[in-house]
């Protein structure tokens, strides 16, 4: 069996997220459905980030395994004439055949993008914070979880994770004009973390939350202690790297 | 009579353009009849340029004569607050009783852009363009319009204008990663006049016409010289000077 190794690209506003689900749309069936059309035969495909309903990729990094000895390109050709357009890949290359996109990805990048002004073409890609927001005091506080910590404070309750340990390799916060733009790359995402992480950095930022009680939510390893999360219209899974 | 100018951003894909038309749905009607609720009274919206269907704004200039004593941003506020989504105005403020939006208006610039590569996410704001494009060949010949130059090869035919000169101050292609911009500033814009610049201009990057031919076209003054219209997508409005 071949092993091929696709990178996609979607705008996140009308699927329920990238895992199939019972009800909804999702980045995987629309995917899924038409790879069985292509390679007449059904495939299971395996995507290294399961982003939430509203969350964008760039990079979401996906394999299956195919009897087909149809050309890569002439995949990749096929599934851009066919996927609907708010889908498009950007790579399909074959890979050897023990890769897995989920298991053996070293990081992911995100990035969240913040408007500092009401926009209309963005609307649907940055999360407008009405406040203005002290991007200093955020980068600062965002400094804090480089390196390994337990995430708990900033998760939703998931069953089938043994542990909620991270390991941050960047964090960043920077504006640029009027957008503010968070960095982040770990070897693990725990299901909502960034969206908790900027929630709450946003709260801090604007100076409803003192930054010194950051270290305390990330201490506490307890959910309700953190923010609210940040609305999903702004984050993107920029790039995995293997 | 107050006199208030707007500046105003949309997301041109659903709208028949800037302007009233008898059928769809226009930036302008959409203002006016928020305007008119927001008043209480009928105003004539007055915009600097009017943008073709699917030719989006970020900076639309419009103003219009009202005998309201709300304040300005309380102005602003209902209007963002009733606006449909892909509208939205970044400020309103009170002008000299002779200002208009039209003949005031020193320069305009628009901004359009090209992906390089398929996308999903900017699929609605940028024109993807498969063949490769040469885009220092491009900059020249951009170069080749500044100043003062009869723009007829490169505008739709029009019953309201007299002349077809215009004034070019900025003419520029640039690369940045996947995405090329090309930036164009005058005294005026004739009808579909950037949209015909840029397919002309992409003929001549992708080596289908070959460079010198601009020149010709240019002094031609006949529209059917130049290339096909780039689709309005990945047009821009982006300033008004005054």
């Amino acid at each position: 069996m071949r092993n091929i190794k696709l990178v996609v690209e979607y705008d996140g506003t009308d699927f329920v997220g990238w895992q199939s689900q019972a009800n909804g749309r999702s980045v995987q069936d629309e995917i899924s459905k038409v790879l069985r059309q292509v390679l007449q035969e059904s495939v299971t495909l395996i995507g290294a980030g399961r982003t939430d309903a509203g969350v964008h990729a760039r990079g979401q990094v996906a394999n299956f395994r195919t009897a087909t000895t149809l050309e890569t390109s002439a995949i990749l050709n096929a599934l851009n004439g066919l996927l609907p357009e708010d889908i498009c890949v950007h790579s399909a290359g074959e890979v050897s055949e023990d890769f897995h996109a989920r298991y053996d990805a070293r990081e992911r990048m995100y990035r969240y993008y913040i408007a500092s002004r009401p926009g209309a073409v963005n609307r649907r890609f940055q999360w407008f914070v009405k406040f203005p927001l002290n991007v200093s005091v955020m980068n600062n506080v965002g400094a804090q979880i480089m390196g390994e910590h337990d995430f708990t404070s900033f998760c939703k309750a998931e069953a089938d994770v043994d542990h909620h340990r991270c390991t941050v390799s960047i964090s960043e916060w920077r504006q640029m004009e009027d957008l503010i733009v968070y960095e982040i790359k770990a070897n693990r995402f725990l299901h909502g973390m960034v969206r908790a992480l900027v929630g709450t950095m946003v709260d801090i930022g604007r100076g409803f939350t003192p930054a010194p009680a950051f270290a305390e939510i990330l201490n506490a390893r307890d959910r309700t202690k953190a923010g609210m999360a940040a609305p999903s219209l702004g984050l993107f899974l920029e790039e995995v790297t293997y």
